[in-house]
């Protein structure tokens, strides 16, 4: 058996990664795969001051991706640039020219994946993208194959690390959600602009892209319910574990009889569960399946080797198939067209709820709340209220019995008009379908 | 694209799982695929009182395996009778016959997995084996194909839930291993000759077949050193909490610059990691990766429907393999040909050590086992005594400073002769590698 050819196209974080691993580790991959995987041409803006491995005089280095894509020798095109723009031109130039794309790319593969994905198909070829959602941790490989048998009903995840980091430094150490996000900017675990990250647009992508996988079902990441991290307070948490429960920015993406119900949202879980116990920057998936029930995974969500991990291990893959002549002819996308998961109004979700409020004292308040709760037929399950000093503003809790979404925000926005109210509710479920 | 067709040879519970699924799941299987998978003939001992799905009458019902694997229209054999005998010659005769096989057999790829894999290679078909380890987690497909592009250089696992579910209800209802074993019996969940499970055998075949697979190395059941849990008491679990622990039947697989260090026993686990929350008659896997770092895998150890999924997702792969005419050319075992992952003897393990005696009082005890320990160059961590009544033997416990297993067992020998001891101390590592 002769080699497959690599060409890899944006050489930061995890192009480096993946080029570090495709060197260092290229005997076990070769013993692994019965053939060597070799890196023909590499692209990047610029060369300057980049730690590259050694490789080959003959390797192609330059900052034009059109020259990877057209290099004879590249069988396989790895898009590891990001964003929607080049990286979309790119992939599409290398499937139409018969080249297998692997890549990274969470925001293009969850706007436009079953679209490329045709593409690719059309030309015999194939779009890898392992390393799109949590990084180090193998999901594709299992939805795909590892438990291709069953049926799956929910997926619960926590899918972004720079919030879960953030709200396990609340956690931990007491401090407003301001400092904690400028202490993890510092450490390099949040960007200078963090608003993809804590307001929950990279998990909402990276859910996209595991429910349209999961539940063969064509989505876009605006079908999905989205809320970030910012109201968060301290003090929530102590409510949390009075309750407890821990709060983490969940993914959810539940099968109904009507449909899927998907979010991105703060919601507390249950301090026993599995998934209350992923701190940090890392990434963990709870997948409830119809017959092999209950299973779960977890690892680095980022970081240019696990993401690297994810990207050669993808090449290994297509490397075989163009080996051995055997694309996948089924896409992964969409291969359900009766509809029976066309996502639902987040509406129509139902859960516990956790109320917090942050209010002026005055008398009536808990009765006028209860009130509200009571004519939109929401029954009260308990209310918190810790001894708290140095408050202006009082924070305490109601919890409620499951109801829908649709009454908890119209109580909700009714309570917003009360005049003791400093700000409107934060309202998060308590999920405990896992 | 037409059909594949699939002979079960089988029905008890992972067979008739695989075959409500096959049925149940149609669909879902087919839309997945692009072609169905159909079942063309199904062996049993006997098919009284069987609570199959509805079939085609054109399926074959036989008490004779040959006749499964003679059928024309049968494909992939799924071997799902266990042990080692006829299990043995029905996949070897299927493999020459041109067959792929699917198996959940545990004990025989431990056995003979890499020879059979080699019959399976040199007639061109495949063997799969997803269900032999770990019911409902899918580890094979995380090792062969999610995480291919990473070095493995440890795996930790609870790989049998029976076990763990007896030391989860010593810990949690503080009862002697005899009565736990015995309501775990009355439950279903031990079986009449508990020996395989509680004396670590069956945890041992699985890390066989896992750490062959993770390292690339032919391995066999006697490269493994393992003890079971029989000797774990109710207090052993409160000394264990004292020291911020729990107690797992423990699978270990670590590379080490001289070779592989392999271990199923009972040890200590920190009650802070994931590994620790594992409970019941769950498995869960923890692998460290070179390159990706730390991945964790949890489900179903065991059961009809979740051992059923790794059968059916092995028999879509390999339909997906007849269909495209692509088998993997290079053996999932031994693929490494430089034997650095040798077996070494567990005297070379090094950890902390949890050490607990039953001793008749007298005075000089410590001293005396502390002699000892000073003379294997042992350094003593903590000295912990509970104060218990009713106790006529006083059990407590010493921990160590890192220690080899060698002069562990040396100083465990030596005390072993002492007069005070009412049975052998009993040491347990105290693992910190995830």
């Amino acid at each position: 058996l002769t080699e497959v050819g690599i060409g890899i196209v944006g050489l930061g974080n995890v192009g480096t990664g993946t080029l570090d691993i495709l060197v260092e580790n290229a005997r076990q991959i070769e013993e692994k795969l019965g053939f060597p995987l070799r890196v023909k041409a590499i692209c990047a803006r610029t060369f300057d001051k980049k730690q590259l491995p050694e490789l080959p005089a003959s390797v192609v280095r330059t900052t034009e991706w059109k020259e990877v894509v057209a290099h004879p020798e590249v069988d396989i095109v790895v898009e590891v640039i990001g964003g929607i723009g080049v990286a979309a031109h790119l992939i599409e130039a290398a499937l139409r020219a018969g080249k297998s794309v692997v890549t990274a790319n969470k925001e293009l593969i969850a706007a436009r994946g079953a679209q490329l994905w045709s593409v690719a198909n059309r030309a015999g070829v194939n779009l890898a993208m392992e390393a799109s959602v949590a990084g180090g941790i193998p999901i594709h490989a299992v939805l795909r194959e590892g438990i291709a048998g069953d049926r799956v009903i929910g997926l619960y995840g926590i899918l972004n690390g720079t919030s879960n980091f953030i709200l396990t430094e609340i956690e931990k150490s007491n401090s407003a959600f301001e400092a904690v996000l400028a202490e993890a900017q510092r450490l390099g675990y949040a960007e200078a602009d963090p608003t993809a990250d804590v307001d929950g647009l990279d998990a909402r992508s990276k859910l996209c892209i595991l429910a349209a996988l999961a539940f063969g079902e064509k989505l876009t990441p605006t079908d999905i319910y989205s809320e970030g991290i910012r109201r968060i307070l301290p003090v929530d948490f102590r409510y949390a574990h009075q309750l407890k429960h821990t709060i983490r920015l969940l993914c959810s993406a539940q099968q109904t009889p009507d449909g899927l119900l998907l979010s991105v949202r703060p919601s507390l879980i249950p301090q026993s569960t599995i998934l209350a116990n992923v701190s940090g920057a890392y990434n963990a998936i709870w997948v409830k399946g119809a017959y092999g029930e209950d299973t779960f995974y977890y690892g680095r969500g980022a970081g240019p080797r696990p993401t690297g991990v994810a990207v050669v291990s993808d090449l290994m893959r297509v490397a075989r198939e163009i080996r051995f002549g055997s694309p996948e002819r089924v896409s992964p996308f969409a291969h359900d067209r009766l509809g029976e998961y066309r996502p639902l109004p987040i509406t129509r979700y139902q859960s516990a709820y956790y109320l917090r409020f942050r209010v002026e004292d005055k008398p009536g308040i808990i009765a006028a709340l209860a009130g509200i709760l009571a004519k939109h037929k929401i029954s009260l399950d308990a209310v918190l209220q810790l001894p708290l000093e140095n408050w202006r503003d009082l924070p305490f809790v109601i919890t409620t019995e499951p109801a829908t979404e649709e009454a908890i925000r119209s109580a909700v926005s009714e309570m917003t008009g009360s005049d003791f109210l400093t700000e409107p509710p934060l309202a998060m479920p308590m999920e405990r379908g896992f």
